[in-house]
């Protein structure tokens, strides 16, 4: 995580209203209350340290902005680079394992997958830039702290980045109910590429289309589908057993 | 589900604020719309219809109630009984699997789990009737479905039902990460009570004392534990797939 900041009085008004992570807020010495709207009122509701510093500090910070003698300095939350996390994964012992979320809708979903991912030693995470969740405050908490560990990258284009894997030796396992094997049935001794749907619609189709193998979780009851996170976490950890078996003493 | 009345202004005002499901609200003719405060407003923005009726038809309804000419009808999530659930899960083929959650929280998690144990075929769920999560709105809609099919048996003491678990013949299978063995060297050949502990805190001393065996999930990284939904469905499925091993061809 590195510090970036928000700069003027609504903006930092709606990083609170948004309830993104922030770790100070400075405001020019001078101001008065009256001057600020609700910024005193939410960061007291939020337990946010505000402190007031010489107007001129805050040029500093903000010189190309008007500041209106108020910054926030917020976390952001750092993505990772496919081909600095690919080099990472080749270079260590043990088998390079991806996970690659089509379309998660959720940040609950995303937390908890990213605290299964942290558990099941798996190299990261890849999402799409658009119609999907990032990594946000709400993400965060759900990780319990896994999102400071587990690599996240985000992609302009699912499809191409598959290929690109492909090249470089994935193989790509994607989860869908039709015409599928029981998860158990693949052995996933090869650098992999794990593929999971949206909560509502599953894979999409060209990314389906990309797909080595596929398999599903047999499922006795009448509900359809699990939890997303709880789909995705079963597939993890069975690449993380058939990896790592028990020793039969 | 059955349906139960919700009687008079402002219970009812309260349940649609709550967001309970609400079928349907029933109004005395003649009523003015000034004498039901935000009745009207909360049951348009939640899509609830309403309907007006005579007067004496509420007072069939709500005999004994001063309805204020106001009733809602709305669906009740049920509760099973233990000893007809045990009674069930023995008569059919193949072993009893229940599920006793000791003190859960999050709404989103027990609704998770309500479509596990639907996938997984469990028999039950148990849940305590203080200090818990119960079937609420949310749960219904986490549960995608799995809330009409699982059935769900509130107890008032989780140590004497699993004393007269064992008494009935279960094992009793807990999670804890101290001093247990990894969750897949236990064979689950046996009636199969599981204990899952909440999201904070774990199972309670009482209850873990109760254990005829402690298993944990294994983890590689830096976080200590997993969503509570996710590491009940691996332990679900671990007993799943053990009584259903994958057929060797």
């Amino acid at each position: 995580m590195k510090n970036e900041t928000i700069v003027g009085k609504n903006p930092v008004i709606e990083a609170l209203r948004a309830g993104r992570p922030i770790d100070k807020i400075w405001l020019a010495e001078g101001l008065r209350s009256s001057q600020l709207g609700p910024i005193l009122q939410l960061a007291k509701e939020q337990g946010v340290v505000v402190q007031y510093v010489p107007r001129k500090r805050l040029h500093e910070w903000a010189p190309d902005e008007v500041h209106q003698g108020v910054v926030a300095t917020v976390a952001a939350y750092e993505y990772a680079e496919l081909d600095v996390i690919l080099a990472n994964a080749k270079a260590k012992t043990g088998l390079p394992f991806l996970i690659m979320l089509d379309g998660l809708e959720d940040p609950h979903n995303l937390g908890s997958i990213l605290r299964t991912a942290d558990a099941v030693g798996a190299d990261g995470i890849i999402i799409p830039k658009r119609r999907s969740v990032g990594l946000t405050s709400v993400v965060a908490k759900a990780s319990a702290g896994a999102i400071e560990y587990v690599p996240v990258i985000r992609v302009a284009n699912l499809v191409q980045t598959i290929k690109s894997m492909k090249d470089a030796g994935y193989w790509v396992v994607g989860t869908d109910a039709e015409g599928s094997s029981d998860y158990r049935t693949l052995k996933y001794d090869f650098p992999t590429l794990l593929i999971i749907g949206s909560e509502g619609k599953g894979i999409s189709r060209l990314v389906r289309e990309e797909c080595d193998y596929l398999v599903h979780l047999p499922m006795e009851g009448r509900v359809t589908s699990l939890n997303a996170s709880v789909a995705a976490s079963l597939l993890m950890y069975e690449v993380y057993r058939q990896r790592n078996p028990l020793s039969l003493n």
